[in-house]
């Protein structure tokens, strides 16, 4: 059975900026603020955002990870001493300048990221090798002075998570930079069941401050890349100018290894932009805040039992449950949950109670099936899984239908006018040559893969001898 | 069996101000920054604060509220435009006044609490009776700039929770705010071990903005009083100058009635003042974030096998559990986890092990108990029931023995300068009587009372007919 239209949503092949921006709204995602370029983060998008926050400190727990807290302000004195960082951030923080009715001393930048506070930090708590590592992780919100700004994907203020972790061999280290990486691509794919791209960003592109920067990569529904997640290496290079030294095994003074990574409220972005239609959200199962939506069509006596019994046998299953026994009328019940992308409706009428049944409808697919009362909880639970696969299969088969092996800029340009995706191309590591490519549609590599495949020899953009193949794409 | 005292901790009865640094820094809960008044909130104090979370958050959502997020800065604009509210926060924010290079054109402060951004949320989101009441939550960092400050009790930057909640009439925002109040109120006493009083407190000392504030008064080891929760009720203080404003049920526009309630990371304060001793921490078991430790007396392969054991079987009783088989001496690890004010510890040695038994010690009290082998979960479990019940019997005591029934002023002053306490007395309802009693070392009238007692017939402080009995102390 096909789904109906929604009328309040932009078709998102129509125009999917304006596509993006209702769902937003219609969906209760988020709501501008007084203050320009900050939301409200509404119930239901938090409430998301709980159940990535959820999962995604699990696996942190389980690798040794412990959190804290960092105050939000950092003295301007601090955030100068790391230089390529100051660089990078101070265009772009907001600045405190009184305190009450006193101006401050020193001004204090509202934090764009920590590293400089858990600098400071380590170089108080750090004596012998015996300290390191440490894994510490904080949940906080951040804030960067953006000039233009857009719900989830780019705003002044924005919720996040951070961990910082400083170790005694470069090795340690970068195995940790990795390891956080792989733990963010596990989450993508089997929570959010996003398909990523990884690998390490060019010089240009990494963070400011870092040794080298992997990152993670998606494509969303219309052809633009997504900058999903960082993971950090940073070396010595904080370590040093903050002085953050430890006693080694040979009881000589050494700096530390550190780390950083990172992902945020973007991630609602994200499944908005993969996984949703012209209905509007449409949610993976292991993420969506209700799971099952249990609608009634005409409240008499026996669709209200039958509602409550399935509620009762669902629940004891474990999964996160929604009733609707108000007396709006089935279609809007049905068009509610559609936009709000919840992964399965069961749908309970008089007739279907009589029948010993219920229709069960996936969100997914639209597609409807009629299940007898003692088989609804296999039934479900099942779906839930064939869901949350069958999400992630259709965007890994969209993402691969957009990626696209390049040679020749005019192939390049003709593709990001008509199906942009991710370009694979081959590159002489110049950054005049990552210029160039930017002139078309503002492309940017998205990064270089651990294992480049050998496209051709020279570079696509100035002909030179090659040095790496780079995924390219258009970005959020 | 007598704990040993602490070397690293100064006693409690000798300065209890340098006692509860001397905690706060050898037990890592909270670290002094490079901002000055803010915090690093250390690890071990966070997962404090989590268990908190975890549990008051399940509270709240069991009564119908739920999270969201607000932006954390003000437009100064937003702010003023209720005048008592601006006039009580003003002069302790922090204002920001630069965006990068560039100045604002409104300055904006950084969030003390939220009450003018709800409001300015409900006034576009509301428009029918259909949509009350909103019971919305959240969970975020607070500045106030204050001019001293004291780990956890008092500091520029703070965690907290505030709810905000609005409503179609002024009883139904009267019982929530009365129901959030009870709320705490079994979170102190059933979790924390901490027993408070409740009731309202007076026009001088209720918050900026409110019709009325209740509040929950706990008395520390010193006998020091601490507002350890809010629940302010606005009626439509707020929903008027903000224009929240709804269509009731004749069709007619009416102003909604509205409340709000919150506490913050200053329990973790409460809970060192309270239960610490002069070994450390003394953690109720609820909130501990380890609730055993079992510590590995010399490591030989039967030890560690026992170790394994125990705590396998522990685990499976769902208890958060420590295990350290490191090579320190027994007596450093009994310093560490008294220090940390683990509730129990489970010592494993050679010859308790050759004898199928270990020895189990008791966080509060100190005594040790020798338990086989096959009777350690029952014991424990029953044991952490134990430690949690004597806690709050233990704090009941204390406050009984400190809580005083004055007529005159002298025998406040003489109690006060040599045993304070809660201060049972009576009050004419004159802000000058109150500001008299203020003389006595800054004491402040902590509330009145749901059900008061008859004391007297005068105002302890002029004579005359006195109106209420109000409960005083001097606090943190």
């Amino acid at each position: 059975m096909a789904i109906i239209k929604n009328e309040k949503i932009t078709s998102r092949d129509n125009d999917f900026a304006q596509w993006y921006t209702d769902i937003v709204k219609q969906a209760h995602l988020a709501h501008y603020s007084s203050v320009k370029g900050c939301l409200v983060i509404e119930p239901y998008a938090y409430a998301i955002w709980e159940n990535i926050q959820a999962v995604l400190d699990g696996m942190f727990k389980e690798t040794g990870h412990e959190n804290l807290y960092m105050p939000m302000f950092i003295p301007e004195s601090l955030l100068k001493k790391e230089s390529e960082h100051v660089e990078g951030f101070a265009p772009e923080v907001a600045w405190v300048t009184y305190g009450g009715k006193t101006p401050l001393e020193e001004r204090l930048c509202v934090r764009p990221t920590s590293e400089t506070l858990f600098c400071d930090y380590y170089s108080t708590i750090i004596n012998s090798y015996r300290d390191l590592p440490k894994l510490y992780n904080q949940w906080c919100s951040v804030v960067r002075w953006e000039k233009s700004t857009r719900p989830f994907l780019r705003s002044r203020e924005f919720l996040w998570q951070e961990g910082h972790t400083i170790h005694e061999t470069a090795k340690e280290a970068e195995e940790e930079t990795l390891r956080m990486l792989n733990i963010y691509k596990k989450f993508f794919e089997e929570y959010l069941a996003i398909p990523v791209l990884v690998g390490k960003k060019t010089e240009k592109e990494k963070f400011a401050g870092a040794e080298y920067t992997l990152s993670l990569e998606a494509l969303m529904y219309d052809g633009v890349s997504l900058q999903s997640a960082t993971s950090h290496y940073f070396g010595q290079k904080f370590s040093k100018p903050f002085d953050v030294k430890f006693v080694d095994r040979n009881n000589q003074p050494q700096y530390v290894y550190q780390t950083s990574w990172g992902c945020s409220t973007r991630m609602i972005g994200a499944l908005i932009m993969v996984h949703g239609d012209d209905n509007g959200l449409v949610l993976p199962p292991k993420i969506a805040p209700k799971q099952v939506v249990i609608a009634s069509i005409r409240n008499d006596e026996n669709v209200l039992g039958a509602v409550d019994k399935i509620a009762e046998t669902l629940k004891k299953a474990g999964l996160r449950l929604q009733c609707d026994v108000s007396d709006k009328s089935a279609g809007f019940k049905f068009a509610e949950y559609e936009m709000k992308g919840v992964p399965v409706r069961i749908e309970v009428g008089p007739r279907d109670v009589a029948n010993n049944q219920v229709v069960i409808a996936r969100r997914d697919t639209g597609t409807k099936e009629i299940v007898k009362f003692e088989d609804i909880e296999r039934h479900v639970l099942a779906l839930l899984d064939e869901i949350q696969a069958n999400m992630y299969e259709r965007a890994l088969k969209h993402t691969k239908e957009r990626t696209y092996t390049c040679t020749t800029l005019d192939e390049v340009k003709k593709i990001m006018e008509t199906k942009p995706g991710f370009i694979k191309a081959m590159w002489c590591g110049a950054p005049e040559c990552e210029a160039k490519m930017k002139e078309i549609r503002g492309m940017k590599s998205r990064c270089i893969p651990f294992e480049e495949e050998h496209i051709a020899d020279t570079c696509i953009v100035c002909g030179k001898k090659a040095k790496h193949m780079v995924y390219w794409g258009i970005q959020y």
